[in-house]
């Protein structure tokens, strides 16, 4: 089969650009008569892979030496525990629960600190994210958690809350790389890889370094602790190599588009055209309230289930697939990362407005 | 470079085969028009590859339906904190030391439980394995642990303690799938992929089902227990889906070799000319003891620091890469995982004769 158009929500597209790459170097990357999955992890090729995959990422991010980069395993989901137990100190966190992912990591949380949910969408079935200004804190709370991007819903945080000087954690896993943002503003940021940075099995951690201890809890466990892959610059044991190397593919490859302002810009003219496009439309409509909507993740519907469905195929026999909408916010969701091209978000719109007319 | 014999500890040498099919399905994998690592891990496609894996590893190994079989993050080094925080009851387990790894594992566990160390091999410089025969164990334990092949030091069990009826764990990160095992003999199996199986990011666990609980003190993170992924089938959260397809590549290809007893014969004959070579050789000598042996990694040394740097640059001019003992052991260390073909380990030995030659 040809290239699809494939709006994922993640695991998602990749550059072509990329796969091309990787699979010209399978047999012998860098050089070295061997593919990165057999190289040593302590080798030089690979050091010099891992190296070169955070420099570009903290030039991408503009990412200051006052915090640490980890390349680490688990996903997100793992980081919903690993914050808590490595942040807490007075056995407080406030959660802004805006989406499904935002809840799993409070209900995490729970275990091992005082979780109170500063702000909900819940009223809204977070098809809005809840109004920052005026959100409260508590000033002896660890740290301020939000999912800066949710994924599921399609929504995301137009401005982040004043915390303060309570540190504030962010997950970014569906939205980071999407646009400059200002991490001073953040204490740690996570990301699941497989959406905007690459593939699944990484999970990159930005963390101020002043923040990692060592004096936690006997009971966390070695490989839950930030400073033991700090120390060890993400070789304590054997990382992700392969997913590692992909992502340092996937910064080069943005650092050619010239970095997060080109890449805002593209993405931002993507969002405007399929948001535009659900805006006039007579058969879909965006589910997203229009002050929360994300510029990565497009939900919509038809307001007819079986009509839902029917378009997802009937996109799908156009080669645009992904399409079908989280069983959590049914429906439809363009995941339109960065690694989606604007042709791929003309071809939607223009599947839709084909779609469209022959409903009329 | 052309494609070099690679010695690497792991991530180590895989089956030229399998990366070749990598590279040609990197656009299009299974006529999806895609990656699998654009897939979503809950899309028919890659389910299947998930599935087909677990499947293939349960004829291979023979695994009873008594155990389940979960794919998990985090490496082994995870799994020296799993293994006592999911299988604890009485709090007490007994670990046999017999290399860094055994080590490591029995000190995480310290955290958790009463560690008692019911052998260790230090006295031999993890050279040798004690004697199981009249090790005695706890009746109370929870479990017994032991690392089946120490790759560091070059030595494996030949044969395995009894245990009654206390749960026996072992870690098989660098044996597993190099010849046919008794499951049934252990509780728990673990092993990282990026020895034997495939590549790093991956670690296979096979537990049965009975000891998979639910009731674990609230503090154990979701992400850290067992019955989360047993109960979702390794798709809890998205899970590190190009390392399953890899791993499902190299269980096709043990397959297509005949399977384990196939596998076997291979790698007996591999480590046999090896040995064989190095009891007769006037430079070099083997540093594991005989009867304890490892058919995966074969140490050795000249005796003499400086030659051995020696020699393992020498051999790499000869296109035989990886061949650094660890730190902790010095000399060298022939990894000669499944993989590595009999004309990787016959152009080792030719490249010590000709080495040893030179020298005479």
């Amino acid at each position: 089969m040809s290239r699809v158009y494939n709006f994922n929500p993640g695991p998602a597209c990749l550059p072509e650009a990329v796969l091309r790459e990787a699979a010209e170097e399978m047999l012998d990357c860098r050089g070295t008569g061997m593919s990165v999955m057999e190289m040593s992890h302590r080798a030089p090729a690979f050091v010099a892979i891992l190296q070169e995959a955070e420099a570009d990422l903290r030039a991408l991010m503009g990412i200051p030496d006052s915090y640490a980069v980890l390349f680490l395993q688990g996903g997100a989901s793992q980081q919903f525990a690993m914050v808590p137990m490595n942040l807490a100190r007075n056995g407080k966190a406030d959660y802004l629960v805006t989406g499904s992912f935002a809840q799993k990591a409070a209900e995490e949380a729970r275990k091992y600190v005082d979780v109170r949910v500063a702000a909900s969408g819940e009223e809204s079935n977070f098809a809005r994210i809840p109004d920052v200004q005026g959100l409260s804190f508590r000033p002896d709370a660890d740290y301020v958690h939000l999912c800066l991007n949710n994924t599921i819903f399609g929504t995301r945080f137009a401005a982040l809350p004043d915390v303060g000087d309570v540190p504030l954690v962010g997950d970014l896993s569906s939205c980071i790389l999407s646009e400059p943002i200002d991490v001073s503003r953040y204490a740690l940021i996570y990301a699941g890889a497989q959406k905007n940075m690459g593939v699944a099995g990484l999970t990159v951690v930005i963390v101020r370094r002043d923040l990692v201890r060592d004096d936690l809890p006997p009971q966390v466990p070695t490989m839950l602790r930030y400073s033991t892959h700090m120390k060890a610059d993400s070789l304590y044991n054997t990382p992700p190599c392969q997913a590692i190397y992909m992502c340092g593919k996937v910064l080069r490859w943005l650092k050619g588009l010239g970095g997060l302002e080109s890449m805002a810009g593209i993405n931002r003219r993507k969002a405007d055209l399929l948001y535009s496009y659900l805006d006039q439309s007579k058969v879909f409509r965006g589910t997203a309230h229009p002050d929360s909507r994300s510029m990565m993740n497009v939900t919509f519907v038809t307001g007819d289930k079986a009509r839902d469905a029917e378009f997802v195929r009937y996109a799908e026999q156009s080669g645009l697939v992904g399409l079908k909408g989280h069983r959590a916010a049914g429906g439809m969701r363009a995941s339109i990362y960065n690694a989606i091209p604007m042709a791929g978000v003309q071809a939607l719109v223009d599947c839709m407005a084909a779609y469209e007319e022959a409903q009329a």
